[in-house]
C-alpha cells in the first residue's frame, strides 16, 4: 500500500538535467541563489563523480529564456545536448527520449527550473514510461512556496521520490570505503561546514 | 498504488471560479493580496487564451460576501453564471452541475474563495462523480496556513491534483511553437521577473 | 486508491474535546494564543449551534494539567464530562468509547491539546475501530511545527480527514437559506474580519 | 535631539527614480515581485498625480543592467532622463544634480534599485547638500533582509525618513476633499483591499 | 544625547484612538486579525479602567472607509468623536485639536489604522506641538512589515516613544496594591495565558 | 488503503540512534541546538526510562565526522556500540544488523544525523525487512527545511510513522498510573513549560 | 551626538534578575523555551562566574505570576532577594534601589522577564539616576516580536546597551588567558556547538 | 544631531577581518553557510581588488576555535597576521593597533565573527580612538537574530555605519569607467544572478 524502497543503484542511474538557464533562473524566488547555484554544481559535480550517465537540455535559447548556465555546458562536453525546439515536456521531445533510452538505465535523477513544469512534467511520464524517478528538489527551483509545495505534492503523489543532492551522493556511495578522498571533496566543496570540519581536522591530527 | 499521471488537455478542461467576490477577499490571508489579485487574473487570461469552457459561481452577492470581482465578470461576459441561493457546496447546485456537464469536459481546473470550502467541497464532490480535478493552489485563498493545509491535504488524499496557474498554462500549451507570442504575452503580463527578461532580450537583440 | 469523500452530516457527527485544560494550554506554541482560544471557543460556538453530541475529557485535572478551561464547561453544563483517572489515549478509557458509542455518531470530530497525543491517539483509535475521523487542526495545538507535522502526516495517512472549523461549520450548515443569522452570528463572533464585512454591509445597506 | 517634523508638500517635493532597469530588478530578492512591481508604479502614478518634478536616471542600460522599465518611461515621458555614462553615485553626475536643481525643490522624495547604493548613495549625498530626503522604502530594492536593514539603518541614521508610498500619497494630499476620485483612483488601482472596499461599497449604496 | 525617561501618569495621559473603522481594518496584514482584534479592544478597556480621556476620531464613515467598528463607539458613549470631513492627519482637524487640548492632558497614548498614516501623522505633529507621544504599537496596523518598519523608525526618529498595551497598562498603574483585582481582570480578558494562570491558580488555592 | 494504526509498546520497541557525532552536529541547521540537544537526550532519558533496548552506531569516529557525543555513550554504557567502517547506511552492516534482530523488538524507533541519509536509509532498509519503523523527527536533524521535508516525504510514502520524543513517551507509557514522578520527571527535564506548571502546581498546593 | 563606548568591568557591574517566575514564564513567546531557559541560566552562570553581585527580585509570588524559578533561587543562595509587594517597577521598590546602591556599582546588567516592563521600566528608571544600563536581550522575554521590538527601542533610544549574555561573557572576561578552563566551561555547558568543539578538539589532540 | 555622511575612499581605507576560523564558523547561524561563505570570499576579493590594506587576526587557533579558514590566508599572503594568545577584543593586543596604525589609515572595514564580539569590540573601540568604522553586516556572523540586532544596534548607536559587501564595492569603485571589466567580474564571481545577466547579454550582444 506504500512506495517501496526503490534504493540508487549508481549502475542503474541517469541524470537528467532541464533548463538551467540564464534567463530562467530569474524566475527562481523559492530558495536563495548562492545556495541554488552551488547545489546546482554539486549536482552536477556528482553526476561526474558517479560517472552518471548525464542528459542536458533546454528549451529556447535564442529567446529570454537564455543560454545554458556555462559551468552545466563545461562540465559535461560529451553529454547529449538537446536544445529543444518547443516542447515544454522535454519527454514529449523524441531526441530526449531516445537519448534517455539509450543510457540503458531505469532509475532517473531529475533536476531543473522550474520545478513544477520543467521537473514535474518529465518525471510524471518518465513514471508512466516505467521509470523509477528521483526528485532533486533542492537542485529544482520555482517561483515560490506555494508553486514549490503543489509540485512536490503532484510528483511525489505519483510515485516519484524526493531526494536532495547529499541524499543521492550517499545512496549512490554505499560505504565510505570505496573511496574516501573523492567523496570528502565532494562534501568539502559544497557543504561549507564540512569543509570546516575537515580542516579542523587536518589541523588538529597532522 | 499512487495517483497515475493524468495531463490536462485544453479539449479535454474547463474552468470553475468559485466566490471571487469583493468581500470574501478581505477573508484571504495565506498569500500577499498583490501577488493574489495577479494570480486570480492570470487564471482568467489562461482559460481566455485557452479558450477553455469557463463557469462562474457566487455566495450571496447582496450580503456581506459582496459581487464578484469586477474583473472576472468583464473577462467571461458569456459564461455561464450561477448566483447561488444558499448552497455553500457549489456542487449542491444544479445549475452549476448542469452548467458544468454542459461543457463535456472531464478535467476540471477549480480555484476559488475560500479554499478549505469553495474549492475544496466541489473539488470532493466532482472526483466522487467520476471527474478528474485540478485545484489551481495559487489563484485560491484562505484564512491562514493552517487552514490552507488542511484544504489541501483533504484535497491531494482524494485524489485532486495541486498545480499552480503557471503549470497549467505550460502543460496545456504543450508546445511553444503552437503560438510563441500568445504564451509569452501572458507570461509578460502577469511575471514580472519574465517581462523583465522579454524586456533586456528585444534591447538587446534588435 | 485514495481517500474517499467523507462528507460531514451533523445527524451523524460527534465532537470530542480532549484536554483543553488550563495547564497543557501553556504547552502550545504552534499557534498564536489569542487566536488559538478564538478557534477553541469557535468550535464550541459550532457544537452547540448544531447541536451535536459532545464529549469532555481531562487527564488528572489535580496536577499540573490544571482544570478544564471553564468556558467550554459552561458551554457544555449537560455533556458526559470524562476526567480520566490516568489513560493518556482517552480512548483506553470506559467511559469514554462507551460515551461515545452513546451518541449513536459514526463521524467523530476530535479537537484537543496537544495534537500528536491527544487528538492522534483516539483519532487513530476511533479509525481503527470503524469510524470516521475529522481532525480540527485549528482548534488542536502542540509544542511547535515539526510535532504538529508529524501528528498530523501521521494521522492523515491513516485516513483521518485534516479540517478547520470553519470548513466544518460550512460542511454541515450545507445551506445558507437553513439560517442565515445563525451561522452569520457564529462566523461574527469568531472572524474578526467578517464581522466587520457585516458591519459594513449593514450600515451601507439600512 | 531628534529628527523634527518635517511634512512633506507637494509645492516643495520631487520624485527621483534611481535605476529601476529591467537587468538589475532580478536582483531584488528582499520584496515579491508582483508587490514590488506594484509599488514601483503606484509611486510613479503618484508622482504624476501630484505633478511632481521627476527625474529618471539609469546606469548603463547596453550592459547586463538592462534598460529602464519601459512603463516608467512611458509615465514620464518629458521628465528628464539622465543615463548615467559610469557614475555609480547619481549625485556624482552633474548632469543629475543640475536636474534637481532645476526643480528648485527642496524636499527629495527618492525611489531605486537596489537600495543599499543607487537609493542611499544619493540620498546620504543630498542631505549633505541640504535636501530633506524622503526615502521610499516600498518602491526601493535588493539582495536580502541584511542589505535593507544595513541600508535603512545607514540612511535613518543620517537624518532621512523613511516613508512608503501610501504614506507619502496621504501626506502630499492633506485633506480627501482635495479631490476624493483622484486619490480614491490611485488606491483602487494599486491597492487590491481597497478596490474591493469600493467595489463593495459601491454595490451596496447605489 | 538620548531620549529621557518619560514616564507615563494616569493623571496626565488622554488616549488618541483614530480611524478603526470597518473597511479600513481590511487593510491591516501586519498583524494576525484575532490577536489585532483583542489588542484594540484591551486598549479601549484600558482607556476606560484608568478613566483617560479618550478621543475618538474616523475618516469619511460614509464611504468605503465604514464606520468605526461598534465595540469602540460603544466604550467610550460620550467621549469627542470628530468625524473629519476630509482631513487625513486628524491633526489637521481644528475639532480634534480642540478636543486633545480640552484634556488638558500633555501626554498622548495614540493608536489606530493605519500605522504610517493615521496615527504616524498625528504623533509627529503633537510631538513638533510639545506632547509627548506613547504609540500603542501592537493596536495600530498597517499593510506590511515594511511600511511598519517606516512608520516605527520615522516616529521614533521624531521622539515618541513606542509602547504596547500591555506595557501601557503596567506603567499606568504603577502598583499591583492600587487595584489587583482591576488589573487581573483586565489581563484576565485580554492575555488567555494570564487567564489560564489565574484559572490554575485558583483552583489550586482554594 | 491507508497506514493502519500501529501503535508503540514498550516490550516490542527498540530504540536506534543513529551518528550522534560531534563533527556532524555541526550540519543541522533545521533545529536550533539548544532544542535540539535537549530532544537528544530527551530520547535517551525516554528509552532508559522505558528500558528499551537501544543500539549506538556511528560513522568515521575518527575523521571529521567526530566522536559519538559523550552524553549518550555514557547514558547507554552496555548498549552494543557499532563504529561503522564505511557503510553509510547502517543496515549494510551486519554487526548492526544482528544487534537488531538480537533485540528480539518488531518496532524500531530511530533517531539520528543527518535525517535523509542516516535516518532515512535504514528506515527504509527496516520496513523492507519488515519491521514497524517510528521516526523521533525532532532528535534527528538534517542541513534545512528542503531536506527535512525530502527525508520525511520519502519515509512516510514508504509507511514509516513520523513521530516526536514526547508522542512516543506518551504512547509507550499508556496510562499516568504506572509511574505518575518517572513521567513527571522525564518532562520536567526536558520541558521548561511542563516544569513551571510543575513547580507552580507545587507551591499553590503544599 | 552618538551613545559612546561603554565597557564592561567586572569590578563595576552588578546583575538584576526581575521577575522569572514560573507563572510569568507562559507569558514568554518571543523565544523558544528551550533556548530561553538555557540563556536565563547561562546568565545566572556568568553572574557567579564573575562573582558579579546579583540581586533577585519577583512580584506576587503567591499569586498567578507563580515562585522565582529554583534554579535561580539555589544559584543565589545569599543574593538580596527583593520579593515585592505590589510595586511593578522594581526601580519604585525602596529596598531593591537600596540593594542596588549596595553593590557599589555602576555598571547594572538587567534581564527579566518581560521585556517591556519588568526590563524596561527599571532600566530606564536606573539610567536617570545616572547608571549605565546594559540589557541582556537574549535572557528577557515577552509576549511577541511587537512588544520587544517596541521594548528594544525604546530602552535603546533612551542609552541602554543592547546585548547578549555571551557578548557579555566575553567583555566582561577580556582575555582568555585570565581563565581559559572557565569560560571554556560556561560556554560549554550553555552552547551546544561550542560544546562540540571541544569535544572534537580533545579527541583529536590526546 | 544625525551621523554625517561619511563617505569611503579607497585611499583612506584599510580591511580587518577578525576571527573567520574553521571551529567559530559553526556558531554561525544568522545566516546560511553557503551565502555566508560567498559574502567572506567576496570581501576577501573586494579588499584585494581595491588594494586595501587588510590585517588578520584570529583567536586561539590551536584551541576549539580552529584555524584561520586557509582561503583567507591564501588571500592575503602578505598581510600582517595577528595570531592573538588571548585578547578577546582585538583592540586589546597592541600587535593589531600597531598594524592599524601602520596603515595610516581612517576608515576601517570591520568583519568577524562572531558579530558581536569580534566585531562589535574593536569597532567601538576603533570609534573611541577617532577611526570611521563601517561594519560589514553580510560578512559577519553570530548566533540567532536577537544576537544580531543587539551587536547592530549597538554599533549603529555608537556611530559605526552598517553595510554590506556589494555597497561597499560600489562606494569605494565611485565610476564604472574606472574599471568596467574589473567590477564586474567581482560581481560575476559573487552574486549568481548578475553573473546570469551578464551571460544572457553576452550571449545576445555577441
Amino acid at each position: 500500500m506504500t512506495t517501496p524502497y526503490k534504493r540508487l543503484d549508481k549502475a542503474q542511474a541517469a541524470v537528467l538535467l532541464v533548463d538551467h538557464q540564464t534567463g530562467l533562473l530569474s524566475l527562481v524566488r523559492d530558495i536563495d541563489p548562492d545556495k541554488f547555484k552551488n547545489n546546482v554544481l554539486a549536482m552536477a559535480d556528482l553526476a561526474k563523480y558517479f560517472e552518471l550517465p548525464t542528459i542536458l537540455t533546454t528549451s529556447f535559447e535564442d529567446g529570454p529564456n537564455g543560454p545554458l548556465v556555462p559551468e552545466l555546458k563545461e562540465a559535461f562536453p560529451d553529454a547529449p545536448y538537446i536544445a529543444r525546439p518547443g516542447q515544454i515536456n522535454a519527454w514529449d521531445n523524441e531526441d530526449f527520449v531516445k537519448a534517455v533510452k539509450a543510457t540503458g538505465r531505469k532509475q532517473l535523477i531529475i533536476a531543473g527550473v522550474v520545478t513544477e513544469v520543467c521537473v514535474a512534467f518529465p518525471a510524471l511520464a518518465a513514471i508512466e514510461a516505467g521509470y523509477d524517478v528521483f526528485v532533486v528538489t533542492d537542485a529544482s527551483g520555482t517561483f515560490n512556496e506555494i508553486t514549490r509545495h503543489s509540485a512536490w505534492d503532484r510528483m511525489s503523489s505519483a510515485g516519484a521520490q524526493l531526494m536532495t543532492w547529499f541524499g543521492l551522493a550517499c545512496e549512490l556511495h554505499r560505504d565510505w570505503r570505496n573511496d574516501i578522498e573523492g567523496l570528502g571533496t565532494l562534501f568539502s566543496n559544497h557543504i561549507p561546514d564540512y569543509r570546516n570540519l575537515i580542516n579542523s581536522h587536518t589541523k588538529f591530527t597532522s
